[in-house]
């Protein structure tokens, strides 16, 4: 089966919607977060410990796992949910984010057959081309596939990007024509930078091929500015069919999901909820919090007050300080259940909000409180 | 409450005995293995995947929690059980054995006061003293305390280390006089080497000033050899009481369990199972495996088949290489979790065998298997 989009609330004064999403391995509402398991695991939890963040779908990354163990072992093992474990759905990139951002030396040749590039592990020469990226992600056995597409630099020109959207599209048509598996679903990407043409140009030919569901790409760019994020999600999902899903790649911080919401977008993933765990910090309603800093000490409350995760219901701020000053690893862990339960509890109130017409309120409510600490 | 050992049943052909021992946070089975939690948390694992294992009695760390976070936080945390969430029992080493193992540059000087030494982590100048050790401990509030005594190399002469039991009964009884937790039990250590007679000596000037429990200590050195430590084993328990437990410290191989309970140890601990666990190893019937090894790349099997443990019944050969082989710390966390439920059980099949007097033939039928790989 494919994935099925259902439009339950248009928000009164936004563009915001509450829906739900149907998958061969259960339906989960939206807007929602995505936790990463780049290479078959959220980093320091047990599939289980995810769960019990009430996570829906989870990612995993198809140039990671193409490299190590390879797409065949996990095929051999019974696809990626048996593989990891996880019985949620779970949804795959392309690959080619990676292929831009960490190839050897960040060389790669840009070829209208895909990206060649070398390894970062060992350097090794490779290719990925939109059939490669298309027939990994059929053996990895995702509920839902993404197009290969190029990713550029914030830095691109309008010039470049034109001709770097019209490349993607023929990748995604090529994909599409390869695509087998039938219990996976396939999204295209919208590209086109900040620029409003180009995002128009981009939605509007992805949406001619007719895929699942549909992602805004390239935006996810450490160097790209917030504004310039908005501007592109403003200009992409104009031209995205109201009954498909609608996916913001690679964006996670509290800020931006309620950006992002606002603007239409459905599903949010990154990676910062583990990655500043494991660095000792937490996401709060009081903004981040960083446990190196000594002040918690003997701090006795939990990480947030009120938080429902098994870090907040079971240990102290002063337990938690303990584990990361001596860099015991289970301290990323703690940090990371509760930061991916943050984002999934926001995701969680964001849906009530929309639901009652009052999405702005609970932004502004959201956000004054959150930035009032920075 | 001070712990009360149960002897249940002294088995037909050996020394090895099946007995209970109640604690203020709940019952235990003997023999049992205790995981280690050095600094108040068995590393990579929550309590309550701790606690998935069958665990019983847990571990911690003295000199560790003294140096960090300080025996303080700890105490206004409400003691180890809250401050780690363990709400079964813990047992706390003196610290005697850390401050000799880990002393910056192995520099110590040994005193009639107490032990001078240099912190491992920034060099500071410190003092440990039977009192202090004690003070600590009553304040970390686990269920057992250790007498802090004094850990020879296995080079020490029998002269020296006749010295050394003298002076370590007196810290006893220093340390005893001081212990003022009345919830807290508080253990003797019988020192003396390979030597029968010192053994003998330590173990009736012990006995005497009646502990709680007792430890036969000195033998988890590395450099010591097995048929030492047997020996160690057999010249100190005669002269311990029957209805006072023993505890065999720093002692985990699967092969060590079983020669020590064959000789009247009733509890073992070990950083082993996680130790190896993090360098991508299990213990198995068949004797260790490691995944590091290539041969696992494609193995559907659970790390042992017919194990009850979390990592087993959830997750493949395949995947368990995969997460060493990139190393990601769920790796880790699962062998842990296997390798600490693995010796648990073989404590259990151990209790089944003592109870049916059929221990030498379950100790003969176990080595079998497991050394034929060797």
């Amino acid at each position: 089966m494919k994935v099925k989009y259902h439009l339950i609330h248009e928000e009164k004064n936004t563009k915001a919607r509450l829906g739900k999403l149907e998958t061969n391995h259960g339906t989960v509402d939206t807007p929602m977060f995505m936790p990463v398991g780049t290479r078959a695991t959220v980093k320091g939890l047990t599939p289980d410990q995810v769960k019990e963040c009430h996570s829906g779908i989870c990612l995993a990354n198809t140039y990671h796992l193409w490299l190590r163990p390879g797409e065949d072992i996990v095929e051999k093992c019974g696809g990626l949910h048996k593989f990891m474990n996880y019985d949620r759905p779970i949804l795959t990139d392309s690959g080619g984010y990676q292929v831009f951002s960490l190839a050897k030396n960040k060389e790669k040749d840009i070829t209208e057959e895909g990206v060649h590039f070398k390894s970062h592990i060992d350097g090794k020469e490779l290719l990925l081309t939109p059939e490669k990226s298309i027939e990994i992600q059929n053996k990895l056995d995702s509920d839902i596939a993404m197009s290969f597409d190029e990713c550029p630099p914030a830095s691109a020109t309008h010039e470049y990007l034109k001709k770097s959207i019209e490349r993607t599209l023929r990748w995604a048509e090529r994909g599409k024509k390869v695509h087998k598996n039938e219990n996976q679903s396939l999204f295209g990407i919208v590209q086109g930078g900040p620029y409003e043409d180009l995002r128009k140009f981009s939605a509007i030919e992805t949406v001619k091929m007719d895929f699942d569901g549909y992602s805004v790409g390239g935006v996810a760019n450490d160097d790209e500015s917030k504004e310039d994020m908005y501007k592109a999600i403003e200009y992409s999902t104009p031209y995205i069919p109201k009954d498909k899903v609608r996916y913001l790649m690679g964006v996670g911080e509290p800020v931006d999901i309620l950006e992002g919401v606002e603007r239409g977008i459905d599903i949010f993933d990154c990676v910062l909820p583990t990655r500043i765990a494991r660095h000792g910090q937490a996401f709060t309603r009081d903004g981040k919090k960083n446990f190196n800093n000594a002040q918690y000490k003997e701090d006795l409350r939990p990480v947030e007050e009120d938080c429902d995760c098994y870090c907040c219901k079971n240990f102290s701020r002063a337990y938690i300080r303990h584990l990361i000053s001596v860099g015991e690893s289970l301290g990323g862990t703690l940090l990371s259940i509760h930061n991916i339960r943050f984002l999934i509890r926001l995701t969680e109130e964001i849906r009530e909000a929309i639901r009652e017409d009052r999405f702005l309120d609970y932004k502004k409510e959201f956000l004054d409180r959150y930035e009032k600490t920075k």
